[in-house]
């Protein structure tokens, strides 16, 4: 079915069910935008008991309209919405905005009801937004199908950003304040409950418009992830960016999850891998999902993203490399040719490193501040610039500063932001398109997200496709079918041998070559085996091995278990233990978890997580993210670690889980034991579960 | 020697020795502003080369003045100081502001001449501000001994707020940033090189004013951390606040230190230790520097800090939730009578949950704003208000809104914040002195600042007195010794003997109760023993202690040690390994780390510094706030462990730190095993360094 975007986006002709008279009313409100915004089509209020509405013929009837409307905002008491939209779906009306509430936001009653509205549509090719939504709006043509009063305090202007949020608030706030910042933003658009089109849809559709660079989408849910992926995609080739507010992310849906990667991974880790893959930006908050605004529409390259920041004062120099630290904007080690002509630049108390500290010297000489800027423009290591400027008044000669950065920007190409407290140094900088901060803080934050969003979103990859695993096995695995299944599929697993009997524990102990091994009862049913005193370490002789799997045997037999086996495995010791996990998001699909292992995995919290499948130097890069990484290159007297076999281990578990991915609950590999660089990993304990 | 302060900031006259006609230049700023405003005392502009000065007699020599000013500001050449300082000490002037620069800020040469000037200036016993500084601004009376052109760009407003900052920069960003805001600042001081008077004395100078709430001071060195304390000791008796942006973090100095507790703690939490100590909150930025400004001079209690969030938007509640879990802000839980009232306020889809939603509703019924808040008001719960109007417009009774804020805050005396995107909303608030934010993240991040600030203070308790500790030992001691130094000032340690031979050992054996024992090499001068096959675990028989201490004694001897020798102890296994340690900071005093133990103590960083002496409550209260803090309260089928004797451990620890505070170089206790409930802590392996 066709999606009907256009109808929505630029119709020629707009029918308002409910409409009123009164301006402020919601019936009222997208009447009175489509005439302040110069929509140039047909406008058909319909109420019944008016001849005019806000000087346009009024009509009694959806059907009285003389010519079918390419779209219906829909602003009735929710007990007549139905029947209306059943009128305009018999018309052949081909998109309607439903504002009116009473549906899916009041539960399962109310979604039912909302269902039914979709079908009704559906039926004859119609599309609804909504209901329960705000609606949209397109300030290119005035096509504002949209009740918030926001329009009416804050002057619209259209602009190369779009804004799409599942919440009315949700998308009126950024754009109060991307407005307050002067940019123009062309699209506004709130879903509601996202019955048939919703935000991620919509967000496609807005990626489709050549003329948007940002595309900023506010969500609660990502119910339909394959549109917000395309939505990326299109928005890639185009070279637009996308960034996703998600919020929610405190009620922890995922705590209650069974197995440790369930409950370390959680929804929010998932949703951020997901996003990371698609090349989207992940805002925390109202705030981050505007600052990078204007770095986004103005669009250089960041190269490698070293920054230099420059300003005229001591203490901002030092703020500035505490900020970038915390930040994770890296500052550019200066080529020793630059620290010559700075060198020459700058007074004697001036320090030619980066941050660069021109001193007040740049007041009694106007020429430093651009000589500055050119001794920056000749690094290549000089990938982005921050300028501050802390203070100024009678005697900082603003304009000439504010031309070379602009001389500077347009000769180089590449990102600057200014930082100044005070709004009158702001506006002379932004009048020459320099994105302009009151804070360090903020300009370093919005370059660090501009920054790091173009270099994801330019290591994007097409994934490898992984075909479905045939004749997997159903339910909970013990260890040793665990450990094989992974085995299987590339995992390096300890060598392990399952026995039935002690005489069988013997020989097993024989066969791995008499060398401590471990023995370990063997049941699906108890996957907290040491916690049962299932756990026999260290074993060395063959007197040992059977003591160690007669105890077994007897316990789980104590614990009910009919056909209790134990198992035997070679001891093997790390360098360090690692945790390997899979589960599969419904929505999103499959994923790896890799931690610092161990009991403590879930209280640790060092954790990366990739959406599968991948490749191994994906997983490195994620690797280098935790806070025991130094542990990889050697640390303390230690040996560098396998990293390589730790990652291609981790690739081998993503191929396994998104190849399973139709039956696979979730994979537990803790620890796997990652040995010195050459010597490989291997995985000494594992849980896999799969659909009954 | 008294510090001179109210000639600096009331003087009846006042002198500029290189004074300027130009307003602009450095000599004529001081000049200028002190009549812009307001200054009643006399001025004297010294100026060989003119008769008058902006308007003012001048005067060729400052010994030409008719009479002693009170204080003198020097804006002469570098090599032009020392001569003018010693005039104004031979004529009996007891206060100079040093703009010149050209001394410390250059290296050690320069140190050595400002050294000079105050040695000339205290014999007289005149006090220096300065050199290399911006100076010091008093609003209430106009002396502005200061030449910051931001005074020129920004109207200044006499207020209950003080500045003190080493950087004239950064005194002046956040008066831009804080008179953007409408708050009055009193005190604007840059102390520049702090020679004499620093920027701690003067901090402590301004928590003298009675009319000062809030006092912001930026530090790149704390050079008198004793005049800091005193200066929150003093602000706390009479409710006022101190907030410190302590810059230079990522500097790292401690990086290169030799113990692991040294490599942990780091300078920054010293700092971090010892002004939470001193009831002072640390900013990490400038907009952490004056985001809660409003909140601290309104100053309201804020009991148990649990907070109630109310907007007309579902998203902004969820958003809401998050940022406060993300900021560590509390929500209150509701009680059951305030749902109930709010159940028959709000609409059917509100829902009587914090953060609440009251929905559009809010916008056809204006008594349900204020219906709200008299529910919210009368739950003993609800310590704070959080009130958010993410979009207004026709319709919205903001004015009725802000009436009902304003009259909850005045009979309630509860903190309340507001966040709206919109300017004109925030004004109404704003017009009723409710703090007011752009953002909801601005807004909780200033809550919870102020929220735990307050309580932070108010559970401020004198320290202890620790005597110093006498006879203490030399140098870098051995195991055996460094377990009975701490062991003696109350650490409990491991049952532990040393051996000076492999028959010695064997007895030891015996003497532990043949329980298995590990047997170690110990020698001050190899602290890393494993790292030399030093350490010998899990002994259980005669033979293996001898082999075990063979081994040992014959490694030592290899390694050149000369009497060597082996201890013997039991061997412990507690349920969870902690990192106890100790470090001295030469300005700050002692310190104590308590962290996740083992080898990767640095890479996980899951620590707490506190300064020393502390109590085993304020231990307690440190190890609740570490990541695995949960296994504390008995974690995945583990049982409880004795926090309470690791708090006791930490307590005794800090007491030695404190009592050997003149010669302790570090401890190092790694690991700490701790028991379960009841069972107590055990070190089993301590380093402890003293000066040689």
């Amino acid at each position: 079915m066709n999606d009907n975007f256009e109808y929505l986006f630029a119709p020629n002709s707009v029918a308002i069910i409910g409409a009123s008279d009164n301006p402020n009313k919601i019936g009222g409100r997208p009447i009175h935008f489509l005439r302040k915004y110069g929509f140039r089509g047909d406008v058909y209020p319909v109420n019944p008991g008016r001849q005019m509405v806000q000087g346009y013929r009024a009509y009694s009837d959806i059907l009285d309209v003389p010519s079918v409307p390419d779209s219906v905002v829909i602003a009735v008491g929710t007990d007549a919405v139905a029947d209306q939209v059943e009128r305009c779906a018999q018309m052949g009306v081909r998109a309607a905005v439903l504002m009116s509430s009473g549906f899916g936001e009041l539960g399962e009653k109310g979604r039912a009801r909302e269902r039914r509205l979709v079908e009704i549509a559906n039926a004859s090719g119609m599309r609804l937004m909504g209901p329960n939504c705000q609606g949209t709006a397109n300030f290119s043509n005035g096509t504002i199908l949209n009740f918030s009063t926001m329009f009416t305090d804050v002057a619209a202007q259209d602009g190369p950003i779009g804004i799409v949020s599942q919440s009315g608030a949700a998308s009126v706030m950024p754009f109060a304040l991307l407005r307050q910042a002067g940019l123009g933003v062309r699209y506004v658009i709130a879903t509601g409950n996202d019955a048939d089109l919703g935000a991620c849809a919509m967000a496609e559709a807005v990626a489709r418009d050549e003329d948007i660079k940002l595309i900023l989408v506010y969500l609660e849910q990502i119910s339909e992830p394959h549109r917000l992926a395309s939505a990326a995609r299109i928005a890639k080739e185009r070279g637009a960016y996308i960034v996703v507010l998600k919020s929610g992310g405190s009620t922890k849906g995922a705590s209650a999850a069974a197995s440790h990667t369930g409950a370390v991974v959680g929804n929010e880790a998932a949703i951020d891998a997901f996003l990371a893959r698609s090349g989207i930006w992940r805002a925390r908050d109202i705030q981050d999902f505007i600052l990078a605004a204007p770095l986004y529409l103005s669009d250089r390259p960041v190269g490698a993203g070293r920054s230099v920041a420059m300003s005229h004062s001591g203490a901002v120099a030092v703020m500035t490399a505490d900020l970038a630290e915390r930040e994770g904007l890296e500052l550019a080690d200066l080529a020793d040719e630059t620290k010559t002509r700075l060198t020459a630049i700058l007074p004697d108390f001036g320090t030619a490193h980066n941050p660069l500290d021109t001193t007040a010297a740049v007041l009694s000489d106007p020429t430093m501040f651009p000589r500055v800027l050119s001794a920056i423009g000749l690094d290549s290591q000089a990938d982005t610039v921050m300028v501050s400027v802390p203070m100024a008044g009678p005697g900082y000669d603003l304009e000439t500063f504010a031309d070379a950065a602009a001389e500077f920007v347009r000769t180089q190409n590449k990102p600057m932001v200014l930082s100044a407290p005070q709004p009158n140094v702001r506006a002379v900088f932004s009048a020459r398109d320099i994105p302009v901060y009151a804070t360090e803080a903020d300009a370093i934050r919005a370059l660090q997200q501009y920054t790091k969003h173009q270099q994801l979103r330019a290591a994007l990859r097409e994934s490898r496709v992984i075909e479905p695993i045939m004749g997997l096995p159903r339910g909970l695995q013990d260890e040793h079918r665990s450990l094989s299944l992974i085995s299987d599929h590339g995992v390096p697993v300890v060598e392990n041998i399952l026995c039935n009997s002690p005489d069988e524990a013997v020989t097993a102990f024989h066969e791995l070559g008499n060398v401590p091994v471990v023995v370990k009862g063997c049941a699906a049913s108890i996957p907290h085996k040491s916690e049962h005193d299932l756990v026999y370490l260290h074993i060395r002789s063959t007197d040992d091995a059977r003591r160690a799997a007669e105890s077994c045997f007897a316990a789980l037999k104590d614990m009910g278990i009919t056909k209790p086996q134990v198992l035997v495995a070679k001891m093997v010791k790390g360098e360090h233990e690692i945790a390997l996990g899979a589960t599969v998001d419904a929505k999103l699909g499959p994923l790896v978890m890799i931690a610092d292992g161990g009991t403590l995995v879930e209280l640790r919290k060092d954790a990366v997580t990739l959406l599968a499948p991948f490749t191994a130097k994906q997983a490195r890069e994620a690797l280098a993210r935790l806070r025991i990484a130094p542990l990889f290159q050697g640390y303390r007297g230690k040996p560098p670690l396998d990293v390589q076999a730790l990652a291609e281990a981790a690739v081998a578990l993503g191929d396994f889980a998104a190849g399973s991915r139709e039956s696979l609950i979730s994979v537990d590999i803790n620890p796997v034991m990652v040995m010195p660089s050459g010597e490989g990993v291997l995985a000494v304990d594992a849980v896999v579960e799969l659909n009954q």
